[in-house]
């Protein structure tokens, strides 16, 4: 597009509305490429790899830092008090005031806690922090988000890694349709076309891990999920064809040779 | 992608695999700018148009002849006998022997007939014609049309003009691992996340009109399906990622600091 | 419900709406009982079967001919040649001159031959026979069926024994709009509420075999089905509440007590 | 079924498992009738209604007591606060603990507070209520519902009054999965089919009132409902076929009459 269609989350600008998760990549190298092949300009790492000494893990060291944001996560924490203290463990390990929230109790499908995010939350936005909450598709815990200071939120599409793309569509809709924040989909985008789904219903972003760390060549992943978001966000801009229940011919139909 | 990936028909080798369709744009202006955006290098007419003397739809003179394939189609017949003498009149009048045959007898859903079209590809083939056949999403259907020697499929997502997407999605999955010839995915595709997901699915190509056409800003929504359409081909290439159904933490969750 | 709503089928009327296959029960006693639970009146047998002469498979013996139809079934044979003999040996066995017509040339998804059923019906129709097609949910070639003087069709729903319910949703809609004769949505059906659903479109019957025959207790599933059924017919005939895109309040909203 | 199958909910036994709403209904006459269709011992009412002073609407002179137990629910409150203050007031004046938790400030889709229905799910506990909590299809919810002594949980399918059926599908699978207490799928239910496929899954009870209300024959709908639930929960105690990726044949194949 020839018009600026910049994403502004707190004071940050995005040129990219792909957001990355680092895990699951067979090798720090492969991370790294795919990362630069995607173009994202944020991505999320687990402050356990942080605080990691192991030296082929070393995500700090592989990351060109001036272009791309690192995002701590604080995936591992069971409730709002673990979840605070991580972001400020990652606050002064990483020296960003931003944290993506991830409070996940549940060891089996690893879904957020709605109750322990928005205290998390709440506390975390009065200590100066930018807080990206991971949460279930509920517009109303979007909207309480909101009430305490949230700049923006990242509702699940399915639960992590099991690519099965959209399956909270009804509610992201309303999300998207309610929200004064960023929607950023995050968690169970499989595919493509999941992606460029998300963005065609006007999510502003979205947070892509396993389908490209696990593919058969992440690179190629990464830069086919860089397009197909552009594609969905541009078809947003230009708005979709209706739904319609009757075909249309799209050849014209009337008096054809024979009548 | 760095190696080649080339779409052959018969005798010829495409670029890109978006096909689109010239009916429903405003106007002629907007079809040709819509048409050089997408990359496209096939694009169908109905041989009505090409028929045609008004000025003011010469799609012909319109378009740089030398990189874009015109493909004329049937649409407005409703039988094999009309179907034929219809591609015949294409052949000489645009001078290629390629046809999109279109038999759709139903005026309300503009559905193909499954016993004229294997009739009229059949005739034609033997004729010298090289058939792209629309057909509905049927499998055995298309096994019939291999074996007469036609040289793609053309099964259909949705009803034309409806938007609905990938609603045969079952049976193109089936049609797409039997095929021995390029598939084609026509009608119903109303989104570029539409697209990319025929593509993941395996699909060669897929075709586009009513879309483009009808969006607000078809230059635009011409790059989009362009770009879903490169990333749902790459996407299949690198391999998707499984579905699971349970959940797999994407970040390391192993022995958080609070263990 | 106190009104009579009879399906009618050529010269026949049948009480229930629910239609069994006989094939993959473990035994033909497991077999006579689900159907008798089921109340169907209309029982589907292969032609391979009628012929057979091994005693513990013998059907015929065990089913209460007065009130339960026995409809022959053309499974096995792939073209219009081999369907035409098969029906005129049922007739002969079985002294009917019914006869449900499978084609499928396919081995792997036994998916319906467009092509050979119409053929067959044709002809088949012209012997004085009713016949029962089993097509892909293809609108063009039912109506193409009714032309030759078909007295049901019987679309399907998802492929053979897949029990992935109405996976051809959007067609059987229109089929049910256009159809002038019965709409018997066949395979595929894998649970009473993909029973139910097709009822509530408006098919006039289901076709049921594998998600009977092989439940942990065909008896209580045949029951089941024959209550799905009978619910989704009911709702059929007091048609649906409409979808809505809002909510809407079912207990009343307004001026609670804090206002 | 020949052997029982009652759902238990605290202390109570219910032998339908299909809960009425009482809202929308033309007049208290239907209302009654439908109510009595249904067979359901378990209808809920708005607080509101019961306060009313208005004759014509007086739903608890028009039960039959002795058999159908009345939920009160507080439909209307937008906190914990007046949730809690309408639970206690239903208590007075219908000498009944039980109480249908309704938080939901938000006034157009009428979607649950997870944070408020926490908080008074809780208090109203250990005020010796047995709270039933309509809430978002939250796994996570549902287990803190749980550790603070609820008796069951009442995720939504859709959207109230939309009709939409499950689009919440794959969270109440994992619901269902995980509650040691009973789940009841309330709201968005708008076919007997999506009711069935509600108790397929494994859902204990389903809560409707939109479909049946609106529909031309609230009575027949009624009627309708109750055989799709018990068809619904047969099917799972038999437990559905397992979904097959491929065909298979449900009439023997194996050497038709011409090979």
């Amino acid at each position: 597009m020839s018009y600026p269609d910049i994403l502004k989350i707190a004071d940050k600008e995005f040129s990219s509305r792909l957001f990355l998760g680092t895990g699951k990549f067979s090798s720090s190298k492969l991370m790294r490429e795919s990362i630069l092949a995607s173009k994202s300009d944020l991505v999320t790492v687990a402050l356990k790899r942080v605080d990691s000494t192991l030296e082929n893990d070393d995500i700090l060291s592989g990351l060109p830092h001036p272009t791309i944001n690192l995002l701590p996560n604080t995936s591992g924490v069971r409730n709002a008090k673990e979840a605070i203290f991580a972001a400020e463990l990652a606050r002064e390990a990483l020296e960003t005031n931003w944290v993506k929230l991830e409070i996940h109790p549940d060891p089996n499908y690893l879904l957020p806690d709605p109750i322990e995010t928005l205290a998390a939350t709440e506390a975390l936005v009065k200590k100066g922090f930018v807080v990206m909450p991971y949460i279930h598709a509920d517009p109303v815990l979007c909207k309480r988000l909101e009430d305490v200071g949230v700049q923006c939120v990242m509702p699940l599409g399915a639960p992590i890694g099991t690519n099965k793309g959209l399956k909270t569509f009804d509610f992201l809709e309303i999300i998207i349709e309610q929200s004064k924040v960023p929607v950023i989909v995050d968690a169970g985008i499989g595919a493509p076309s999941h992606a460029a789904a998300a963005m065609e219903m006007g999510a502003d972003a979205v947070l892509v891990n396993t389908a490209i760390a696990v593919s058969n060549n992440p690179i190629q992943m990464a830069k086919a999920f860089k397009k197909s978001i552009e594609a969905g966000r541009e078809a947003y801009l230009a708005s979709l064809a209706p739904v319609k229940q009757n075909a249309e011919a799209s050849s014209p139909l009337t008096s054809f040779l024979y009548d």
